[in-house]
């Protein structure tokens, strides 16, 4: 056994018998090579991975103090299911990544978004153009929070034919998914709250949390089966959690969609304990079964459940006009809108309006998601192809991601960089997690179409992982 | 004298010669009224009134304390200039006022937007309709932050004009001004840390701190000549403040644009203490004399002033287009952007990069301030004729409102309720301080075209208004 995880080993013993409690200090770098004759260098890695996985804590200018309530942690670090962080750490490697997406010289596989040439441009154009004649300058005035009144009534309609009561009232038109997301989130919690969200995540909740100051519990999300419901009820009882964002349906990235009996399971766990799931379903529209999966927010109890969603995964690129059922919340979250960006703009509110009025969006979310389960096919094909053996490539019922995991010792972030030279990008684990336990993953962006340049990309990429073996 | 005078005169004595000390606790309510023999009602009343004038302060479950370095305030209370707000308090009632101004049976007087019949609607819309038929579905991605490099060019060209050297890389496109100052202010501060605004400003710089969790510095801004700048010198060297925002054009509410002279100083003082200037220059069009005043921006040492502004106030309502010039920072405000709304909406860049091409803006621009200054007459001495004589009105030589001090015995919140019972609107004074110093005054929207039904609204207006006194 490496001499620092003897040290990791020892100290975890002795924070689970309580030798050190949460909250205490823990002996310095300093003081502990001297206490355990070992090489700084090998203290602070031990330090380092403990910190890591959320035993202890580091506070600048004091220390390292074992990190509050890290008892649930005792089981082996290499189960460990919940991941703690005291403040989530966003990397500018994030952005770098999405910035790459844009050069149009790179093969866009760690995109976020899909192919904006599967989108229905004419319509939308026509659209925009018969904005341009009916438009009335006292219309930027009726399209202010809660957003343009047709736009919600067809949002209603479209929850009804779910089956789930939404009024057009607690409906609030954001600027995309993402304002809706944050504002969600801000209305339900107060900076040093706990919230609980899924381990890997959409990286826009590591952000969102960073960004209000928040305190997160990560929870193991599985492909084959979504979130470990068991290990999120203990971490309920045992943090006080305000809130848990989650994807119920085709989750980025492991592409998992949650059962109805999961899904109900989920929202009666958060109504026990009263924390409001903030529910991102912006890739709801983009299954391949026959009928579209509930939100949680079907299943839910005593309004508790705020669901945000957008039209830019599956109609139009580029309108940013999204939307949460607040419920209770609107009110709220129109007041939060309004001093943080006054409202959706008025043109994209009217045209999406006029659009869905066409009726031919369910028409062409048919034509989406027969191309995209096509494109998803021929690209898992092409990965099948291409990759060495070892590689585990998650299908999933929808969407346009491919979550592929590489044998440990392939790092993706090198991976990244490798295949980057190649004008390839890749999303890598790395971006979906603020642990390292998906430092050998990578999300495919599915959505393009196939063709010699796409087969070539994923042939060189190929070549990468297995130098790296 | 008043028996709660006599105790406001004793504590503040106790205060000044530090019987208790900043941060100590005072007797509670119930123990001062042992101790003064006074009435609770009484006691209460005094204890009020020092926490406006911020020399105490009140915590939730605990009592009332010494304010913080309460020392400076031992000037007489009526001189009083700086104030003194530990948590901006964010009443609904600022949401309820702009409500008001959305019904069209209601005379908005009390809205923040011009008429929004003075904007260029049909080359705006003949933009949106050229948009509708040369945007391609991959320029959503182009116009990912930092936003259309067109659009970028042309602000950057314009500042030019004005003898500013800005690099289109350093401007970033938001969701109008209000998301520009928004992320600003969180690119430069951290929740707790504190901020010096404008008394009274614009009550989205009070919005901004709730949200943030910042404390404020409030100083003295007069209609004549702005803000107080020893204020602020004392301020920076009391406390560590972090930015300044400030309108230094067409100041909100009370119409004062600053001196060039003052304009240096205030940067040379920031300067001095190493505070950014967030300069929120949204009416800089709009002003009446020969020449575009000077943003303090211009006079910047070391890239230490975000200057934010947008199209919403001279030419387009409801497109949601604004800007930052945000020199170093400029990074970090589009990562915050990222992660907050993704970017500003990609068909409403496009209309008004086309829009500026057309070059119709300045000529557009010249006529908007001509009808500004033409109906801000109007209003003016409508306002004079049915007015009490001891109303002042302040006139500023820019922008669309009137500033109006009333006799002190009209609470203007109370004017408020009774002229929307006769579908008028103003903005009560309250909603531009934390504090009550402008209960008496309020803002006066003189943007619309004047006519019998404004005439005749006044004329009610000023029977309210004698009513009162």
């Amino acid at each position: 056994m490496a001499k620092y995880q003897q040290l990791i080993d020892q100290l975890q013993q002795q924070i689970s018998s309580e030798v050190w409690l949460p909250g205490e200090k823990l002996p310095s770098l300093r003081e502990q090579v001297a206490l355990s004759g070992m090489s700084l260098m090998t203290v602070m890695h031990a330090y380092q991975v403990l910190e890591s996985q959320g035993w202890i804590q580091s506070r600048p200018q004091s220390g390292y103090y074992v990190a509050p309530r890290a008892d649930f942690l005792s089981q082996p670090a290499s189960h460990q299911k919940v991941q703690l962080a005291e403040s989530v750490d966003i990397n500018a490697f994030i952005f770098d990544v999405l910035q790459a997406c844009r050069d149009p010289r790179i093969l866009p596989f760690g995109s976020a978004f899909p192919d904006p040439e599967l989108f229905p441009q004419r319509q939308l154009m026509r659209s925009l153009a018969s904005v341009s004649h009916t438009m009335k300058p006292a219309d930027a005035l009726n399209n202010l929070p809660p957003g343009n009144e047709a736009l919600r009534k067809t949002l209603a309609q479209r929850y009804a034919l779910q089956g789930i009561q939404v009024s057009p009232d607690e409906i609030v038109i954001t600027n995309g998914a993402m304002e809706a997301l944050n504002l969600s989130m801000q209305a339900v919690t107060e900076p040093g709250d706990w919230v609980a969200i899924e381990n890997p995540c959409f990286y826009g909740a590591l952000q969102v949390i960073e960004r209000l100051k928040l305190k997160a519990v990560a929870i193991a999300t599985d492909p084959q089966h979504g979130m470990d419901l068991d290990e999120l009820e203990r971490a309920l009882e045992r943090w006080p959690i305000k809130a848990c964002w989650m994807m119920t349906n085709q989750q980025n990235p492991v592409g998992h969609t949650l059962t109805k009996a999961k899904k109900q399971r989920l929202v009666e766990i958060l109504s026990a304990h009263k924390v409001t799931l903030i529910e991102d379903d912006v890739y709801n529209e983009l299954y391949f079964g026959h009928e579209k999966p509930l939100p949680a927010k079907a299943f839910e109890l005593e309004q508790s459940v705020l669901h945000c969603s957008s039209f830019s995964k599956n109609l139009v690129a580029g309108f940013r006009v999204g939307w949460v059922v607040a419920g209770q919340h609107a009110q709220r979250i129109q007041r939060l809108q309004l001093m943080s960006t006054l409202s959706t703009s008025t043109p994209m509110q009217l045209a999406l309006a006029n659009y869905l009025l066409t009726r031919s969006y369910d028409s062409h979310l048919r034509k989406l998601r027969m191309l995209l389960e096509q494109r998803k096919n021929q690209a898992r094909q092409s990965l099948k192809r291409h990759l060495p053996v070892e590689a585990r490539i998650n299908d999933s019922q929808g969407g346009y991601f491919l979550w592929v995991e590489l044998p440990r010792q392939v790092n993706t972030t090198e991976l990244y960089y490798r295949a980057l030279n190649n004008n390839i990008s890749i999303a890598p684990g790395k971006m979906f997690s603020s642990g390292e336990q998906y430092a050998n993953y990578f999300r495919f962006n599915a959505s393009w179409a196939w063709g010699d340049a796409q087969e070539a990309a994923v042939a060189i990429l190929g070549g990468l992982i297995a130098e790296m073996l």
